[in-house]
């Protein structure tokens, strides 16, 4: 087991950076270990609650990669660090991360979450909002128990980075939600990047190589190494997540093919491509991107416009009067929805810009510099297959097709 | 200053508890206080993040009553301990309780909150539900940052409690979305205490006073003694405010006036009433309880059916076209929404089965338990106006209109 293995001995640097097949195993590993701990954190008492702790464990439970622990634990082991140091830290991640989750995908209205419906379209909103909480309530008490295994200082510590973690979080969140809210599409690249470094890459990447160092009770230089490679990776792992979204297929990409699009998200590919387009174009994509998505009340249009038909049928309604009712139905009377024509528009203009090649472009750049921060600090690594998971993550992020 | 100032050398036992006016005096000062000091917990900085923070301050600024952390003064002063020690753990618990209710009102979809528009309604449920999540975050840092002012022993016993807190809230609000969900109108009296308990006794008096004894390094058998009259008073308090839903003025109660009844809510009142009618009447009852409760698509009806008429009008649809598309559209096209007669049935079963003095019995018992709890336990106490607070708080709890 190469997660949780005391270093070998043999081990001497350079090695290679893992391949991929070496990567998903060691995400595997690391997923293992890390769900045994979150089952010993979720009571399976239920104590009347509904099905509140059962739901707790249903998006951990689907196919996840189980990233931000694997490399919570990678960067404790590579600075020399034990896995039953930080194992704990690196499920309260998961924890955070999936809570995180359920209350995205009700802020989006998404759809689906690794491959199965969301949570919110099963059981509604109030019980995903719900379970969201008891999740973030739960994920306490161990960071409290972390002060008998790691030390008072320690512990307080990642006590304090897990709170900026979720203030950034909500901080990125409602950066996003409010260029959703006015209706703005004319955000620059550094508008982008800030926002999903906030949103996404301050939790997915920053916070668990930092408490990966917390637990091997590192020093700054490497602390800082660690978070600056963070920084860059968690974006390009944000950037590519957004090149999937166009290019992957829903079976292993586990989400829905341009539900971007559909969601109208700020993604940089989409910025990208409003940017290089006509003011026609763009005005008519910002009236595309303002509708809603649609939904469950498309089922209405469709048995309504059957009884139109079937009273011009027997003459209880003429022509005119259908017209008239259709106009009202799909004009005044709420608002319209996207329809696949816009969603083919939209994509066009990125086809047309260059803009998915673009965005790939980016999130390899910034994996490179990732990949180089890593290299120029070597030294304050262990020769390791931590340190080389790291590297090997480095390509792995921009190269996945999930 | 009641709240903050030294122990008056003058005061001496037994003092009347106090009255209706000086207990709203009393948590006035208290809301001052801890609002001061919520205000110094959210940064004015909105670093491009929409209005996150301006809204973390609506709810609490709008005229609440400060009873949390009134409470938790109070217990803490009555104990011997100073306003200094506890003011930021009682800051904290408003700023729980308020992100608790932004979270309950999108979970309910309610209309109104102190005299207002709720968050989620005026702003959406995705930025609703984000302002909380950040609400959360932001209450992890002072809670570390208590280490400095009261120690490390009892810093970490409050985030303990807070962290118990915030689960036992999400168990008990699972609960009743799981009946909700389930269409369940069964429960005893005994199933409704519990739920009420965890949902809201848990957080509103039981922790308040356990932080309020822990600042003042309380032992154990005033720490019980105050829990047990929290534990009453708290349900009291539930019950009460399901009382006032009915007879309350929406000025004064700040929530809309048979709102439970329109949300379909298991409160103590209803489940009597549904205990006390004819199976018939139950079962037309769960066939209104089941309804949602209308809201904004009522908007579409009143235009469609304006077109309808003009359309029968000018001739284009004839009578019978007409009710046809006015069936499909009040019956098949959507769930039916409650009426104003669904309502007042409902309301006449409560009338009926004198439910409401039911009730009103039901809480006034356990808000005098509450006091008998606390005169027992009278040489746990410093005489103090805080100690007059308390047990004046277990008659207001009962006989208050807001």
């Amino acid at each position: 087991m190469k997660v949780s293995a005391p270093h070998p001995a043999g081990y001497s640097a350079p090695s290679p950076a893992l391949g991929s097949s070496e990567i998903e195993a060691y995400l595997d590993e690391a997923r293992d270990l890390v769900l045994d701990e979150i089952r010993l954190m979720v009571p399976r008492d239920q104590r009347g609650s509904g099905r509140l702790y059962d739901l707790m464990l249903d998006y951990p439970l689907r196919a996840a990669k189980a990233l931000r622990p694997a490399l919570c634990i990678a960067s404790c082991r590579a600075l020399g660090g034990r896995t039953e140091t930080v194992l704990r830290s690196a499920a309260v991640l998961e924890l955070y991360h999936n809570a995180f989750l359920i209350h995205d995908d009700v802020e989006d209205d998404s759809e689906k979450r690794r491959g199965a419906d969301t949570l919110h379209r099963v059981h509604g909103v109030p019980i995903a909002v719900n379970v969201g909480d008891g999740m973030l309530a739960l994920a306490l008490q161990p960071l409290l128990d972390n002060m008998a295994s790691i030390g008072m200082g320690n512990a307080l510590r990642i006590l304090k980075t897990v709170g900026e973690m979720s203030r950034a979080t909500a901080e990125g969140q409602a950066m996003e939600l409010a260029w959703i809210r006015a209706g703005r599409w004319d955000q620059r690249r550094r508008d982008y990047v800030r926002m999903v470094y906030k949103k996404s890459a301050w939790y997915s990447f920053v916070t668990p190589v930092t408490l990966g160092a917390i637990c091997a009770s590192a020093e700054d230089p490497p602390t800082r190494a660690l978070r600056r490679f963070a920084t860059l990776l968690g974006v390009a792992f944000q950037i590519q997540d957004d090149v999937l979204n166009f290019t992957g297929t829903e079976h292993q990409y586990g989400k829905e093919i341009l539900g971007d699009l559909w969601e109208g998200k700020h993604t940089l590919i989409l910025l990208h491509a409003l940017q290089h387009c006509t003011p026609t174009e763009h005005c008519r994509a910002e009236g595309i991107l303002q509708k809603p998505r649609g939904g469950e009340s498309s089922v209405l249009p469709q048995g309504f416009a059957a009884v139109l038909e079937s009273l011009v049928r027997v003459g209880d309604l003429t022509p005119a009067g259908r017209d008239a009712l259709d106009a009202v139905w799909h004009g005044e009377s709420r608002p319209p929805a996207k329809t696949v024509d816009d969603v083919a528009f939209l994509a066009a203009l990125v086809e047309r810009a260059g803009s998915i090649a673009f965005a790939r472009s980016m999130a390899r750049r910034r994996a490179e510099r990732a990949l180089q921060t890593l290299e120029h600090g070597s030294r304050f690594f262990r020769p390791s297959v931590h340190f080389d998971f790291m590297r090997g993550l480095a390509r792995f992020v921009v190269e996945r097709s999930w």
